[in-house]
């Protein structure tokens, strides 16, 4: 065991494993390869930052380079691991000054995160059109939503931003309208963050309803809130161009052309998987790294976790990708713990999200979707109700939408979502611990929560939810 | 079957197992004997009147006896059962007018909650001195509370209310100190109460923690949010004596007088039972009335629910008296369903309960005391971290104490508490769907639960916790 643990990645999951690591196994080296120069940033912040909620970039790292550094850990940025060869056990390693070595393994962590796609957007080239997928980006957004004479640029306060990306977006006219492509959590983020500054915000959404995954139920809700705010929410509207020479000029999409003068793309990610190109590992959905219940891929003493990675599903059973910050940490976490001689489950997920938009919070859990219900073999039942957040005297009281999902045979609980403007995201926590526990929906209705007037009405709106959909099962 | 149902009582257990009963079983008679004049009142809400966060009594009612009425309950108020012969299936009611009667029953539902006790101190004839367990002490309070020339009679607009009394403390001179004794949550509440209305507070609490069954962490953080907002919290100062002739003057406890012209006392509750004496009936914790899973007591076709009866606790299995109000609601609805025909289990409890003193939050579920524990057969480990409410970065992210409790050799969660000023007791649902799911503590550490910086860090105060526990359970 003289070869390193190498960690391809230092961001939630590359870190969280070295440092487990590091800790459990303090006698063996550990080298971490970061093809660029972040490290450990909190991607879900960046809509934070840009809407001005964050005062400075570096609040938004966890760990600085010094800290990785002190924890014993060996960190290389600028260094991509281009190849792996599993039977040799070796890494291929590129420099971003243009060396390249190869480096032995012990056991090995992928951890490369996922990429921004576009769609058939090309973004590049395009003043004023952004894909946000890192820091970079979030910088550049956030420079250039700010009037040229007014941006601060201590806000971009961290020595890995490109500076020169930034300085050209201050420079440009602040734009007035902005386009959000793609109503995902993030375009949601997106559109508030961009609102907040003062623009005239679109969003365009190819389907029905913002925020799929999270159902119709809080779609409504979302759009209702972003509406209200101001925002202009399209949807059914696939964009079919963004138009425009050297700058942003227009959306075209559903056969209309909105002006803007700026734009986010955010149509989807994909997993980063290219270094193990070749060595037949196996793929999981989303075309991501597929591993067992501790993080294994199919290729000896290859590890992939975070948005590399598939992860167990527990409504399902299996393999998911649904690429996540928690996911993400608590995998590395798990496989630094097992390669250290400590086998540790890296857990299953639910598909846990939460998202705010303005002062409406909206979460979501497990399967809610019927058709993908069906397709894991469940006959699914589903029921929304409305109910007050507190007890409906005590002030401050609001609607609270509940979304439960349950199979008719066996009554177990699949899914669920909530979303309001008190309270409602958390309780999200209540649906997933159940959805983990194998419960179903009578026990949901049993569930002893807490009941104060000035958090939640006697019956709160998760056990009305429960009550409402046993009745349809029965019946 | 052609005797009907009878149920005493007619607040939330004996009304939802009416208005149950009724709904599935159209075709028989149900009838419920309330001894007083009022029905279905939000006890909880009492503090949040007197505080004047609600600005009518009426307000505080679920249910209006016109409603009751409606639904095709035949709701007799002032009519108290006195006895019970359970083998000629009789009960003997008194009316308010004088009149004594026997009325015959198929099942008999004993929902007759519970009384406040006052210790050692008498109350009555000692004006500016109250108890507070039901309406007619809330509007008395509300009155004596307020100036005589500013007290709006409008506030009391239920027909039910002593008119008599409440003038009578409405003429009153306001009181400027007031004392609470006993600092449970309904002690804590009405410490708020009495403030936000103005009064300088003082709350005597004879053990070392306000919120006993809440554990100390909350204690700590519920003391220092009454001190915060001017209230002197007294702990290890059981009160002697309430001092005065006609009305109070002063309050002497731990050796000391303090000087107050109104005292809330409010030390605990007792189950209301008398009207069972002599039939032999199983009593369980707190001398209430014992029932099984179903809400059956040990007397034939007779059923409790509510604050007289006990509950199946979901940790130890055992029968428990923690009266609230969820639990009434649900057994109530429970009994009515198996008293029509479909048996339905009244559900375990967990303990679960909630508090707020101003902006603090806490609530507590399951087993957090350890000789509690050890005399339940557990080997308790504890632990109690300090947490971030949201992502470090994200403003209004609150330090939130998460206390859990799992037995040493199976790992299991057996009690947890949450304590902060960002929703932080409705995190507490959490823990007791763990709980009722008996899962380990690992289990809760592998938990998906949310995360979004608005609402969560990466690692949930709760998810922390039990990182932190389980370190000690390896250890």
């Amino acid at each position: 065991m003289s070869d390193p643990f190498v960690v391809v990645g230092a961001d939630a999951a590359g870190l969280s494993a070295a440092s487990k690591f590091r800790r459990e196994a303090p006698d063996r080296e550990v080298v971490v390869f970061e093809k660029g120069r972040w490290i450990s940033y909190a991607y879900c912040g960046m809509p934070y930052f840009i809407a001005g909620y964050v005062d400075r970039m570096s609040d938004l790292l966890s760990l600085s380079p010094d800290e990785v550094d002190e924890r014993g850990i060996d960190l290389r940025r600028g260094h991509e691991v281009v190849a792996v060869d599993p039977d040799a056990k070796r890494v291929t390693v590129e420099t971003a000054a243009g060396d390249r070595f190869e480096r032995a393994y012990g056991d090995l962590l992928v951890a490369t995160g996922a990429h921004a796609t576009t769609g058939p957007f090309d973004v590049r080239g395009l003043d004023g059109a952004f894909t946000l997928h890192d820091m970079d980006a979030a910088a550049a957004i956030d420079a250039y939503v700010a009037e040229p004479d007014a941006y601060d640029p201590d806000r971009a306060d961290v020595s890995a931003v490109d500076r020169d990306r930034v300085e050209r977006n201050a420079a440009m006219p602040a734009p007035e309208t902005a386009a959000v492509v793609g109503g995902g959590y993030v375009g949601v983020e997106v559109a508030e963050a961009l609102s907040e500054r003062g623009l005239d915000v679109h969003v365009f959404h190819r389907s029905g309803h913002l925020l799929s995954p999270f159902g119709e139920a809080v779609g409504n809700r979302v759009e209702e809130a972003l509406e209200a705010e101001g925002v202009s929410v399209h949807t059914d509207a696939p964009v079919e161009a963004l138009v425009g020479d050297d700058r942003i000029e227009a959306i075209e999409a559903d056969g209309d052309r909105v002006p803007v003068d700026m734009a986010v793309v955010g149509v989807g990610i994909r997993p980063n998987t290219d270094l193990l190109d070749g060595t037949g590992f196996d793929r999981g959905p989303g075309d991501a790294i597929r591993v067992d219940d501790h993080g294994r891929t199919s290729l000896s003493d290859v590890y992939a976790a975070g948005d590399c990675a598939t992860a167990r599903h527990a409504v399902t059973g299996a393999p998911d990708w649904t690429p996540l910050g928690l996911t993400a940490n608590r995998a590395g976490r798990a496989i630094g713990a097992t390669v250290a001689g400590d086998p540790t489950p890296v857990g299953d997920i639910a598909g846990t999200a939460a998202v705010k938009a303005f002062d409406t919070e909206a979460a979501r859990v497990g399967i809610l979707d019927p058709d993908a219900a069906e397709a894991a073999g469940f006959d699914p039942v589903r029921e929304t109700v409305t109910a007050g957040s507190r007890s409906g005297y005590y002030p401050g009281a609001a609607e609270t939408d509940v979304t439960l999902v349950a199979d008719r045979d066996t009554g177990r609980l699949l899914g669920g979502s909530v979303v309001g403007t008190d309270r409602a995201a958390i309780r999200i926590d209540t649906l997933a611990t159940a959805i983990e526990a194998d419960m179903t929906a009578p026990e949901v209705e049993r569930l002893d929560l807490a009941y104060a007037p000035p958090f939640s009405p006697v019956w709160d709106p998760i056990l009305v939810a429960a009550k409402v959909l046993n009745g349809k099962l029965d019946g």
